[in-house]
């Protein structure tokens, strides 16, 4: 089966000289990346979070950039059947599929032809951010602060799903945006509801703000609800488009990417550059999930201390309070932003030290690495534990990180012997709750935690 | 608790005589109407169908029209807290507030200073009908068919809320927008499902018309999601603005209401002038409820006879079937319209017949007299039949109703003796369903179906 | 030639009672005036001011409303070669003849139709204008005061044309709206200057409102620059709309219609009640028509004395301070609305004596018994004297008028010797400068001054 | 005087580095072309078409770029009054200042970044084009062909200057919009025509681009009304974007500009690579401009031959005829676009042979060298003779020009004696109708056509 789609959003005027080398671009190596993420997002609303078997399932899938009057067209061979209705591919889907191109490609062969941009050098990697987001039209002049980022688990248990849809409604009838991972679970619930919420305002301009990366996009396909889909080159650079885009966190329960969120908020905001910074952070459940969130915290005061749980506030079971929260925080975010001449839209001044902006490419050898012992500073504790979740979530679903993990067995963690074990008890927590993959396949860990005194110093 | 709410949409322009009679209408006989009316819109999400007891808990409350600059203002003593977030009134329960005096003091003060409306004449229900829409907004010009109606009971079980919902999405995806009776169950429910087809398909211009009416009203409270809402002055008048408006019918599972419904609609199908009348009639629900259609289907073939079976389609278990079925007609609909030169958002040349046009008040006398026998039309046989199932209803929820009920003791609905045998049958399956009431209250019946011999003849 | 045009606006939903009672009213008496009127805006552009001259050149033309597929249609017969660019119909007067149906044939069918409005009465009236106005969407709520009309001669020279347009064009750089009388001269050079005043803001909102009436609408065609085109049923009307719809007045050189207009808003200004309405009245004109300015001054003066003069501002030459004193009154206008409670769309609150509310129908007999005697009160004799110029507007260029002179000879006017002399020098001055009647045709008088002491006491 | 002014448009969301660079360009060689661009656009509306007498009067002029919460402001000294409405800078005034430092600075600021544009390539040069145009929203996606270039003289007499209002009025009420260099006189008619022609029609979407570039910016300088503005580098992309975003065209009388403009059309046109384009153009002017288009018609045929006069039409009196010849074009171009696929917006298929496209720079030696002889290809005569009115037109009025001729006297012009002659006519004409200077200017001429047999062949 054979379908052309065309252009929606930014695509839709290239100059003949672009549309040649976004061509010989997407024939390129690049392709392979290009070819998956529109798989994954053609793939929207399936039931599996294994980035190798969507790719194995649908090895007939194939895309072309064709050169067509006034501009491109996508000719899409053997397209998952349920991006479709009655024939016509879903409207949503399909400016996600242009996002794909505009991200992976436009912006990829832009950046090669410009003299002056260095992704090793931390003020053009946040630049670098902004110009991504300002191409998806993400960041924009003339609205006040009100995107609350919804951080938690694409395996998450009916009550906690529904427990998101009522705090995502909650947000809705404020008049507040949603921002998040843009797959299902905890990423797609507060939509849902939010869009109920503002149906019942009237509130015309609903923004779902999903950010996404190449390895992540196959296990977490966003949600054609999603109507501005930003695909980041990285998880950093991803984190970063969070934190500086939205105005308020929230984080629902979660697995091991769930932890790896916290870990980077919470090195950002006790950084003493961002004393000032009023970004309101909030961890919330039903009441059947309390013990989870409690497992949390007593990891964060053991592991980061006392102070950093001041940076949090844990809600259980009520949906009205979290939204009372995000809603209190923006004119204090907007005031703030006044007061030091900082966008609205993208937060300049926040401060991400360099160990939470570089990116960290989980391999054997980086995971058995990392610094994780207790006799450091909390905030490179955390960019070090961040790192070791980060790794986890990749040999989990990330097409790239299952493959090694097949290769040369589990990730070797270790480090103080007393952090192991407590890192040790949250992850078998994680799983034995099925919130490291989707229920109905039997979970094996991709690392192992060396608890033992070997190595303790 | 004392609060101002100013209009939106059509009353923010009124003359200062306008004003005047408003407010001397609105302190009138009128004013018991308009307040119920009123205080059932704020009840909005609340969890009760029995309208005498939705007044009796909120008998402190009250509603004033105040002559303010540039118009009028409203004043609620004692609102329901739940129409409120955060102190300000949820904008779709405002504006439902507006649609509750236009269309109960506004209609009723201009229809009694027109010499030239005549309720009881067949044409001029038909226009006043189209008038009160008009004024209402929901008749437009420049529009395709696209309205699918839903009728369904306001008691179903969970999993057919959430097979409605997903009909709804599949209505959605497709473009189409809904009009139901606008309370709970099966009226919400494909609504919130076509809510998220919108948007998946970016589809910006929603509707959601909630067609309802007095009596009702409250024990149906039209959910905040409604951005249409208007009030019909009696059931009659309703039934008339759905097939009307609508350009598709879909049947959920339901209780006396729904098969009123289901009665009204075959009463006029088969009326020889509408023979070429292209509007599709589908009963729907999931494999569970499958039972119920066959029992409904049944009833209809034995009362009606085999002809009246031709008009619906049965479709179980396949939202996007009962989907497709409805997109199919709509350019049939479009091309039937142009070809007689009727007008797509108003089917003028629909004929129904005066027995389902003019008002049916149920009182104990008229319940008893009504011609419950097999030897007439079937058209007539399905208008007595309707007017019976309107009773029921109004015994089971209407506030008039209930108090008759009370004073009087069950309706006595009496007729052929088969025919009174198969009716008991169907209505004793919706109680044991649980489609007369909201679940948690036990039924008791408001009526009683005689089936000795006694008066058959 | 046969033309059939759609609606646009107003009446494009229309029920079939209503399009019955259309077609049978357009059949029906008022059928001359309709058709005139019809004629009148279809002949926009030619250069005419003869409404007799202009009826009896297009006697084939006829104007039929059709019953068609959702609504009306407008059959042409013979229209007007000029309101057509390529066989097309300008859109601008295809919206005109809309208007025309709609004020003309359907206020009249409704306004017969109701029970409660009662011509004579001054509230009623009040509230009629307002109902007219509304239906034609030119009140309106949520918008600031912005509207500035503009009167003056539709027979001025081409400096003064060009003045007209300049002081347009400082208005529209401010941002303020022009409302008119709607045809050519200097009821068309404002609008034609602020559409590039607007174009150079970027002003989106262009209101240019024309207020015209049946009797006059042919002398004055509207310009389909008019995008708000409102025909009341006569001049008394017609000029409430003028002063409760516009927020500030300037007045242009003219005729007697201008006078008419001059001692109107005088006669109200004077009245106590009026005292505290902050509504701006410029006089103004350039360099070489301030002996103009300076005649109309002195027979203020010397009629109403020296306090009406205190009501307006004479500014010669000076198009940017024209503008200037216009948008400097909008602010306390809104200020006093509010204070006041009124609307800023109407002003409700303005008190018209009922001397200038009640119709003046101008014959010989009316015209001779005007009171025109200086000991009375000078807003009685302001009242009188706009009575006087308005009835010579009428043997002017009205068709009633015009034919009521040629059978029974000039009006006769009498009152004190020195009022009649005053006024008859005002007259000849008119007549001088060819502001009576358009140039190329020689003007002979409609009326007598008496200024022997036949009849002074 | 010091004024600050925000941005509109394009320039309202920078990156850091964005206005860290655009400080610092903004500082540079560029600063003083930046400066007086933004000079020229602010004295919109002045008299005066001599750049280096405005560059004189404005000394203390001055503007900087600074930055400021989310993004940047402009600081103006001294700004010349007229661009203000009682203190506040016209929205059209604004909107132009910031497309100068879009066009000047940033475009700028970027092609010096990109590893990948060659401003010496033909393809590259039309990509530039392009990127300069789409950055500018002026091409567009999803509009059919619309749009007339309106060339022609700076300096016209009324009559003509009525007679450019007429035609933009025809096209106007054809829903045409309008192109020209954006200066006064037969830049500026057609638009004003125009906008009061789409008022008629009620047509939304007025377009009137002004095309310019920075040497002529000062004498012409962009009337406000314009509303997409665009300031090319040089004269030769001026060019080529007046003839790939534009759909027709018309010439009105003009000077040697405009002769430079009809060489370069005639020289594309005649390329037979553009046989099949369907490019409508036409000449026009009032019955007084007659003899105007009979000189330069024969000038035409005695240079380039009897065939390059069959690619244009000449329309005398009769704007209604120009309108219909333009209008009727567009079905063809928007099928011929169709046919080849080709851009509405953007004629990519127009071959523009080199010696058209690459940048002339008029000096006294390349004025002296141009090869002005009869026997080469009508088509490189073409291009010669454009340079040869290129330079002058350089001489005439923009800055460097000027400043060359008074250093070294006028330029000297040598070819074909018989050619000398014809240009030598004409160019005497175009002086003694005071088509080469604002009126009120002795002209001085800038050029000597050495019609002596010295160098003739």
């Amino acid at each position: 089966m054979i379908t052309h789609i065309s252009p929606v959003g930014a695509m839709d005027l290239l100059s003949q000289l672009e549309v040649d080398r976004l061509k010989a671009t997407a024939s390129s190596d690049l392709y392979r990346l290009y070819r998956n993420c529109s798989l994954a997002v053609l793939n929207s609303g399936s039931h599996t979070d294994n980035s190798k078997e969507l790719l194995e399932k649908n090895k007939s899938f194939d895309v072309n950039v064709m050169r067509r009057e006034r501009g491109i067209k996508l000719e899409l061979m053997n397209p998952p059947e349920h991006a479709f209705v009655d024939g016509r591919i879903i409207r949503g889907i399909q400016e996600h599929m242009f996002a794909v191109l505009r991200d992976i490609v436009y912006v990829n062969m832009h950046v090669k032809q410009r003299n002056d941009i260095n992704l090793t050098s931390a003020p053009h990697i946040t630049n670098f951010v902004f110009s991504v987001l300002r191409n998806a039209k993400t960041v924009r002049s003339g609205e006040d602060p009100n995107i609350v980022v919804c951080w938690g688990g694409h395996s998450i248990n009916p009550v906690e799903y529904q427990y998101t849809r009522e705090v995502g409604h909650e947000l809705g009838l404020r008049e507040l945006n949603i921002c998040t991972g843009c797959g299902p679970g905890a990423m797609e619930g507060p939509m849902k509801g939010a869009a109920i919420g503002h149906a019942k305002q009237r509130y015309p301009q609903s923004r779902f703000i999903g950010l996404t990366e190449p390895s992540i996009i196959a296990a977490e396909p966003p949600n054609p609800i999603v109507n501005e889909l930003v695909i980041l080159p990285d998880i950093e650079k991803r984190l970063e488009a969070f934190v500086r885009a939205g105005h308020g966190i929230v984080i629902f329960p979660g697995g091991a990417g769930t932890a790896e969120e916290l870990l980077y908020i919470l090195g950002i905001l006790m950084h003493p550059e961002n004393a000032s910074q009023p970004m309101p952070l909030v961890l919330t459940g039903p009441k059947e999930s309390e013990p989870y969130f409690r497992t949390l915290d007593s990891f964060i005061q053991d592991t980061l201390g006392e102070a950093a749980t001041k940076h949090y506030e844990i809600i259980i079971d009520d949906p009205a309070k979290v939204a009372r929260v995000m809603k209190a925080a923006m004119p204090l975010i907007k005031e703030q932003r006044l007061a030091t001449g900082d966008a609205y839209s993208y937060n300049w001044a926040l401060k991400i030290p360099p160990e939470f902006q570089l990116p960290f490419e989980p391999t054997h050898e980086s995971m058995a690495s990392l610094d994780l012992h207790m006799n450091q500073r909390p905030e490179h504790l955390a960019a070090h534990l961040r790192r070791a979740f980060s790794g986890i979530v990749a040999g989990n679903v990330k097409e790239e990180g299952i493959r090694e993990i097949e290769r040369k067995g589990p990730f070797q963690i270790n480090g103080d012997i007393a952090l192991m074990k407590r890192m040790d008890k949250l992850l078998r927590s994680f799983v034995e709750q099925q919130r490291m993959k989707l229920p109905g396949t039997s979970y094996v860990p991709c690392y192992e935690i060396i608890t033992n005194s070997g190595n303790g110093k």
